[in-house]
């Protein structure tokens, strides 16, 4: 997608230099524009753990390419092996929890193990490149699949711009490319159809405010933010005419978790009859879980981001981090929730459009192994 | 209530010159406790206007005691009864919507209206000192009746802490002393009920999150601030007993409007039986009104509320406000949301608990006019 009216993915092979990899440092967004570059398997791993990247598929990313800058390391190393399981180890203590780190991770093992060392290097590029290409490829699909339902919504309005409601930053930065939940709509502005987007903030990381509203912008795509509390009231006043979101696991019955207050927004939707989409990669489906509110587990977060917030000081020309709560009062911050399949309406997966249940899931993915 | 040990109410006559009145400026909580004082009927005016007090009983206090300072102001005016009606208009014009304002400010139209001007000082600053002592009066009522259902709940769960979610700040620095929501939970701690209160941060204005936790501190009543998104996720978990809200208006069906984001809050009670209760003192009953999604004016306020936050620069120890959103973003800010009544479990009210229904209401009410 655009930046500055040109073309980006979100992490690139430095084109000066093959051995540097280039991202957007996604920490001063929207304020400031920062692309970073990462010259060493340390400073993946740093880019990942501190967040200058979020987002599963672009983390699973960052670390394909981080093996490959450990690779180029291994060169000069006396035990080039020793040093891939030490980066590697490295690397996946980043963000324990993410499912595509993992499996990033696994597919950079399996370049690497039965040939010589000076072959690694371009195996281990090859493949990066390769995982950001089947993600673009996905998200795209995502956003073909989900471009059918906007069409037919609008089909039904045609003279009044398509309002969509999103939650969090489910769009190309937290991707590669397109992103999940906003490929539909990158898809639908592209071809005229009048969307206009309602950005929940999502405290309290506000990726909603600052990273969604900044993509739209980027775009040209019409949309307005809202605090969090809002959404229900839009949908009381037929102001909503779908919500689409995206989702960290969705389990076999189509139980799905996202990002914190994702359910109160399924609740608003179910409750005044608007449509409730979900997107999702194949790669977040986790097959072993069938009941999301009895066996998903919910990440707590510091409570720093509850207590304190990020802005822009417009004064001082810099961004500050300011106090929001009395010093005596303690937060607790949860950072994702489950929506109970009965909410949502369908899943928008690469695959196809499908009830969230286990036979629409089965229908689109018969062999979910290898799915 | 207390703030650093001792006793307050959020505005009073000053103890050592009966010409000016105190308040508590609430524009730096929590960060700063600032005392103001209020020396003529003009700054009576500004501290409603640029909200140093907010909350409708507190507004029509503070009008009241305006009057009383216009009329302290008259003595010294070639034609008092022009001077009172401009100042009349004045206090009148600083928060047009706001019932209570209203009601206060004819309260004391009719305490001067028929005698000689040297009396109307008395005169005024009695019937101030009323509307004071008659909020406080019915907001304890209020915690009284809530009291009672707070003691059923804990009842069937005796060994653990009762858990109450509250959105906004229906406290005591809305009202006069006590608050409406709050009243039952500060008299159920008082009596030893192990109260332990989830609170909604309340974006945009975070009143929760600055307010309602900065009370509850003062009161010691243990507390935990949570974003607006957080309440669902804890219902579904069962770590919510009840919810109790305030409310701007009720209609007399029983539909409830409050601070935006409180229907999603509901929503989610109803989905996990989780009871929810709205406090209210009788004279925010719009006996008027019936149906509050189609009739209940909705206020939007400015964008900056969105767009912005003002918190505590603990690097430079002072309040500064910083920008949340790309600058090319628009925001919308809808001050409040209608909740209907099915979704209500019951209405805490100074004359005892009903259902939220027209039966229910009048039951408690016969005679509206005069309630």
């Amino acid at each position: 997608m655009h930046i500055n009216g040109q073309s980006y993915h979100t992490i690139w092979l430095h084109p000066e230099d093959p051995a540097r990899v280039r991202i957007i440092d996604q920490r001063p967004l929207p304020h400031q524009f920062v692309i970073a570059t990462l010259d060493s398997s340390e400073a993946a791993a740093r880019a990942i753990r501190e967040m200058w990247v979020r987002g599963a598929p672009l983390i699973g990313a960052t670390a394909a390419y981080g093996m490959y800058l450990a690779a180029l390391e291994a060169q000069t190393e006396t035990d080039p092996v020793a040093w891939m399981q030490a980066r590697r180890a490295l690397l996946f203590s980043t963000r324990p929890t993410a499912v595509n780190l993992r499996w990033a991770l696994q597919e950079q093992d399996r370049q690497w193990q039965e040939i010589a060392p000076e072959e690694w290097p371009a195996r281990l590029l090859a493949r990066a490149q390769a995982i950001v290409e089947e993600d673009v490829q996905r998200c795209y699909d995502i956003g073909r699949h989900g471009l059918t339902l906007l069409e037919k919504l609008h089909a039904t309005r045609p003279d009044q711009p398509l309002n969509i409601l999103t939650h969090c930053n489910a769009g190309w930065m937290a991707c590669l490319d397109w992103g999940t939940a906003t490929s539909p709509i990158y898809q639908a502005h592209a071809k005229g159809i009048p969307v206009h987007v309602w950005v929940d903030e999502t405290r309290p990381r506000n990726q909603g405010a600052r990273i969604t509203a900044w993509e739209l912008a980027q775009e040209g795509v019409p949309h307005t933010v809202i605090v969090d509390n809002v959404g229900g009231h839009l949908m009381q006043q037929g102001m909503v005419d779908c919500c689409i979101v995206g989702t960290d696991r969705t389990t076999r019955q189509g139980d799905v978790a996202n990002k914190i207050g994702t359910y109160l927004k399924a609740l608003a939707a179910h409750d005044n009859d608007v449509p409730f989409y979900v997107a999702l990669p194949s790669p977040s489906i986790d097959w072993g879980m069938r009941d999301g509110l009895a066996e998903m587990p919910i990440e707590t977060r510091g409570e720093q981001e509850v207590t304190h917030i990020q802005g822009w000081d417009e004064t001082a020309d810099q961004l500050v981090k300011v106090r929001l709560t009395p010093e005596k009062s303690h937060a607790v911050n949860y950072g994702f929730d489950t929506t109970p399949a009965r909410l949502v309406t369908a899943l928008i997966t690469e695959k196809g459009v499908c009830p969230a249940s286990e036979t629409g899931l089965a229908a689109l993915f018969p062999s979910p192994a290898t799915g």
